[in-house]
């Protein structure tokens, strides 16, 4: 049976221009770090920007964007669908506005079902850039995500750790297979000058974006996204966002 | 329909003694490194251990160790079943042996089903000790796990990153209203004298197990099981291993 969102999904996303799915081979990477502070970059410069958290089993986007939730807090209009609220400059939305910030203990059935439901009830508008927080891995989302939307653009997040890139590779090599665009990789939490993943990347024939330093300031900006902006972090995907125009 | 294979599976595990579901809320947090170096500690206590890999998404188990697959690698045997081989000293188990190393692009009820298949298919044998490798977060190996295994023991990892522990607070909420019994969390990569993550360990009322400090030297070890247990998280693992009877 063909599930009759899945005709409304094109219709909701036909004025967003660019789809950017930030990705990981594995968690603990700072995904999630990476696609905040690009959403908040990108919104700083006068363009207008929209934030999904699509990491259903671990979202920690509003824990970033310091969301108050609950019955005072912050809740999505509903208006021929839903109006993601505008938080930090930024469209957002996330299954946290429905869950209460409880555990959802979600198969991955219902993954793809609240994935479906949110892409079809969601009134973005117009959007130059829209920001995925994606799952790790390749899961439900992830699969789903490749079928009902046009060509979502996948920039990938790394640790200098063998383990990470290890899981980057199985990624990259999967995308590439199903012919999705790669915009490139970004190396996080770089604490020596080694080139090792800047090489294995270019090995992958995928380009390496930037390097992030680690910077212990992350973890006091969490919740604070002019901190955030301000960290080294902040800094090195804020030039990453004057060149998204090119990439 | 009852899937047959659900009932084989108490009986494969019926000579396991104790079963440890080594868990994290989110990814990177360390949790494969305390899974193969929980099981590879308690096993030079001369304890008979098995080790299996049930992060499907992004194995990682079979790196730290240092495995080497392929034709002219490691692999089980059939016999009435499929007996894991053993790896310093482990009886060793993941997909990774089927899938060669490749991506493996599951949707939950794959998952499931690959689940199923290998607990119905494995024989562990006798052991002291069957250390699981859980995927972050709760999807539908961690549903289908405490649905098919009797009574697993959950030891819950976390970083001293308030965004991890958000999610270990989650996590274990639900566990705890699946009456699910939980032997403690392990605080990892621990960088100062701080103890937040101790205190609000204790306000859920959850034990405080340990904590490991961060080590440079665990990137080098992986590869490499006796190096790994000389570096710190080594260390903190094999004394809470020595205790692991009373726990």
């Amino acid at each position: 049976m063909v599930d009759p969102r899945t005709s409304v999904i094109a219709e909701r996303l036909k004025e967003v221009k660019r789809i950017i799915a930030v990705s990981s081979g594995k968690g603990g990477v700072g995904k999630s770090l990476v696609a905040s502070t690009l959403a908040l970059a990108l919104a700083k410069k006068g363009l207008k920007v929209g934030l999904f958290d699509l990491d259903f089993t671990s979202p920690s986007t509003h824990v970033i964007l310091g969301i108050v939730l609950g019955i005072e807090g912050l809740r999505p209009e509903e208006d021929r669908g839903i109006v993601p609220p505008i938080v930090h400059g930024l469209k957002y939305m996330s299954i946290v506005y429905y869950s209460n910030d409880l555990a959802v203990p979600l198969r991955g059935a219902d993954v793809s079902n609240v994935l479906i439901e949110l892409l079809s009830i969601t009134r973005w508008g117009k959007l130059d850039f829209l920001v995925l927080d994606m799952p790790p891995g390749i899961g439900d989302a992830t699969l789903d995500l490749i079928r009902l939307i046009e060509k979502p653009e996948f920039l990938v997040v790394t640790t200098p750790s063998q383990l990470a890139f290890e899981t980057v590779r199985k990624l990259t090599s999967l995308l590439k297979e199903l012919k999705m665009p790669i915009i490139g990789i970004v190396e996080n939490m770089k604490r020596d000058q080694t080139r090792t993943i800047q090489q294995q990347t270019r090995e992958l024939g995928v380009a390496y974006l930037t390097e992030i330093p680690y910077d212990t300031k992350v973890e006091e900006a969490i919740g604070s996204p002019n901190k955030l902006l301000d960290t080294l972090i902040g800094k090195s995907i804020q030039e990453l966002a004057s060149e998204m125009q090119n990439l």
